[in-house]
């Protein structure tokens, strides 16, 4: 049995009940006033027959009542998964059933496509139970979530995130980032992914305020920036660079942190970003360790340009390489790390050996233990902060019927870091126009390659392998080293 | 199995190496630099053949050796068991033999009376041996330490501190307390108390740098805090009114929180310290909760004067009473509380039932859910933050040839506190002053009573106790109510 904590919530909403909890568009709420919108929709919740382990989806924009989910599925006994919404449905219906979802709460956006897919659903508007108030603890090793993510196969797994990796990845986090009671961390980045949903629950778990946009729109966190509305930041490179191009003053020193995932940055924009005085912790995160494994202190962002930093406190992180400062697959062990993935006992197997998370990213530590992530795996496109499956992707294109070979890859692309580009082969007829809209009615929008290149065949390697590297060299500039 | 995170020193040393971990009157020494001298201590210790398991007592001031050894002890696979320097010979004695300690470190200052205490000695100027590098990890159910503590019973038993225990109650603290980096936290507290000790740890699990004085010295305290020099205090009443007194402006910013122990403080202290723009957090702790159990947010010091203020994060409080807001004896749950006492399965089982630890405190929680101590214990008397059990000073009256019957209690104290005061039956002759002499050749000096007074019987409930309330009243004016 793991270890057991009073319940974050309902222990934050005794502490502290008139400390600001969530700030959302639908409005502010203490934590008392949160405390109470969790236990009606966590009766809600139990009204409609979710039980102890049942799984819970949630497909809606960011707003309070997504927040409010996010504690109260886990209160009625049972295990969110967050989707995605920019899935296709077909990807949304494949995760329900892999997940065994029987219920699915839907936002007003999303309840035409919630109502295609074969569960019960429940609009984020009807979440008005009995009160069903904290329970007194929490057993940490109790599963919070199942997030869905994909490995280089391509076939989405989810991860199961417990309630342990949530509150120690809190705890780490505030130990590596220092905290502060008055601290307001802004949650641009989607509640369906990990590096948004844990925003709200380290606001439980540590006491702050999260402060809830519906999406990054840059105007809007420029302007609570300024106010001082916003200690804390989490972003994406792209955000980044929007954030500050074209501004000529530094920011706030109210704002004391950009945790900036889903990749490295460049040597431009993070020096844009020095010269603004716009304090830049990169981070390398997973689903897999819920959000943050290692993090760049703000002063060695320049020093150490394009390391991801060292492992937080209860963070191992190992290269899986014969001598040191040589690169290999990153490796991390410790009290964030997934108990695995949902029903797949081989999936986990692989993943996970002797504790170590095998991440099948590349990268190297240097003589003074700063990380340097190579390639966000060997082949995984990462866009605008999403992650891109070329697997995925060359599955839809391969069951065209034009389509002979394919292998899709990950070019440059200023704005959004990386976009998908896909080399086909054809045994019929079929133009670029034809496989694009294949794509559009298969795959999410992100997920669509920018262009479709035509060639006689893929370079191989003796095992029959697609020399990746080689397509990509063919298709555009190399990225450049290290970067 | 417990919960394993990475050894806190070693992480601490490779994450931020340059960082102040202590400093101390030997010196100023980095993590990088605390690592190597504590490498070196647990090389020697494991030189002298300290085995897993085994009890290394420490007899010794305040000072950087100690430090190390705080983290050396365990690290050579033994359990530390600090000695009050206090305690008379006989005493010291009687925690060896209980504890079964093979191995005593001591200083200069502790030499004599080591060697008269039936164990192999080793000087702490002698604590150079082969390096001994820090494990990958550590096991948080593993004891760290065994601290003597008293029963109402005047038995002194060893409470176990596990790892977990103080990596639990340093992360609660920093998230009650907030944390910043940049911490400097002062300890004028013997490193033999756990609210001494957990400075030392504190600073290795969060990275901060433990400023440590050899004892208080109200001059090079206040000095400390002028210059900015440190930004967290731990204190207990008497210190913080030596350091308020004559004061007529307010400290530095700096100086963000004094952390205030040890029983409660006056409604004068409080206000005068409020005067002075001191940041006071009043606490409740205990050795059983290693440290903190329960902490008063600055902001309520003068709104709920005289209240200990809300448990920690992961430390759940209840009164054992029939009906909420009526005083009982003060249970305590949760990480940082002890798995039991050293060879005391009896006295464990007693003071721990389904996970919760019986205090022997009486207090209440008010209609907020704050605490308020009414008595530590019910007759255990607190002068200068030092915990004296009447019943061990009992003990050795009695065992004086002309003391027939005995009773000592604490009379409030406007320097200490409280101080002893022994009401007296003689079946003999015997002065004060052979009382006095007597006393002091068989107990610490703190906890030999300030006044002897000669009584012709003791006042007896039916059952044949004395009724301390009633010998306490006869003594002196009863302390005012609530404090």
């Amino acid at each position: 049995m793991g270890i057991v904590v009073p319940d974050w919530l309902g222990r934050q909403a005794s502490l502290t009940p008139d400390r600001v909890a969530i700030d959302a568009p639908e409005g502010t709420v203490t934590f008392r006033a949160f405390e109470a919108l969790v236990a009606r929709a966590a009766g809600r919740l139990r009204g409609v027959d979710v039980r102890d382990g049942e799984r819970v989806a949630v497909l809606a924009r960011n707003s309070l009542p997504y927040a409010a989910l996010i504690h109260a599925v886990p209160r009625a006994g049972g295990i969110l998964v967050p989707l995605n919404t920019r899935l296709s449905r077909d990807e949304l219906r494949a995760q329900i059933a892999d997940a065994g979802v029987r219920l699915l709460v839907a936002d007003a956006a999303h309840r035409g496509v919630a109502g295609m897919l074969g569960v019960p659903v429940l609009g984020t508007d009807d979440l008005e139970g009995t009160l069903l108030p904290a329970p007194e603890r929490v057993n940490l090793d109790r599963p919070h979530s199942i997030i869905y993510t994909s490995g280089t196969t391509g076939a989405p797994k989810g991860a199961i995130v417990t309630h342990g990796n949530l509150w120690h990845g809190a705890l780490a986090s505030a130990v590596n980032m220092g905290h502060e009671p008055g601290d307001r961390w802004l949650c641009v980045l989607p509640l369906f992914h990990v590096g948004g949903l844990s925003i709200v629950t380290r606001g439980a778990i540590l006491g702050i305020a999260a402060v809830i946009h519906e999406r990054f729109d840059v105007g809007r966190v420029n302007a609570a920036i300024e106010r001082g509305d916003v200690t804390i930041v989490s972003a994406v490179s792209v955000m980044l660079a929007q954030l500050s191009e074209g501004r000529d003053r530094p920011f706030p020193s109210s704002l004391r942190a950009v945790l900036l995932g889903g990749g490295p940055a460049s040597r431009d924009l993070l020096e844009r970003a020095a010269s603004l005085h716009i304090p830049v912790l990169q981070t390398y995160g997973l689903t897999e360790t819920a959000s943050q494994a290692a993090t760049l202190a703000p002063g060695d962002a320049l020093r150490k340009l394009g390391s991801a930093g060292k492992p937080l406190s209860v963070t191992e992180i190992r290269i899986d390489a014969d001598e040191p400062g040589v690169s290999g697959e990153i490796l991390v062990r410790g009290l964030t790390v997934t108990p695995g993935y949902y029903g797949r006992p081989e999936a986990t197997a692989e993943a996970l050996r002797d504790g170590w998370l095998h991440t099948g990213d590349l990268g190297y530590l240097d003589e003074e233990g700063y990380l340097y992530v190579l390639d966000r795996r060997d082949d995984l496109i990462v866009s605008g902060g999403e992650n891109i499956y070329p697997a995925e992707v060359e599955r839809v294109l391969s069951s065209h019927p034009a389509v002979a070979d394919v292998c899709v890859v990950g070019i440059p692309d200023t704005r959004w870091g990386q976009r998908p580009v896909a080399a086909v082969v054809l045994r019929g007829s079929a133009t670029s126009a034809d496989l694009l809209t294949f794509c559009r009615e298969r795959l999410a929008g992100y997920k669509v390659p920018d262009r479709f290149v035509i060639r006689d065949e893929l370079p191989r390697n003796a095992g029959g392998k697609v020399l990746r590297r080689v397509v990509r060299e063919t298709l555009d500039e190399p990225p450049s080293a290290g970067l």
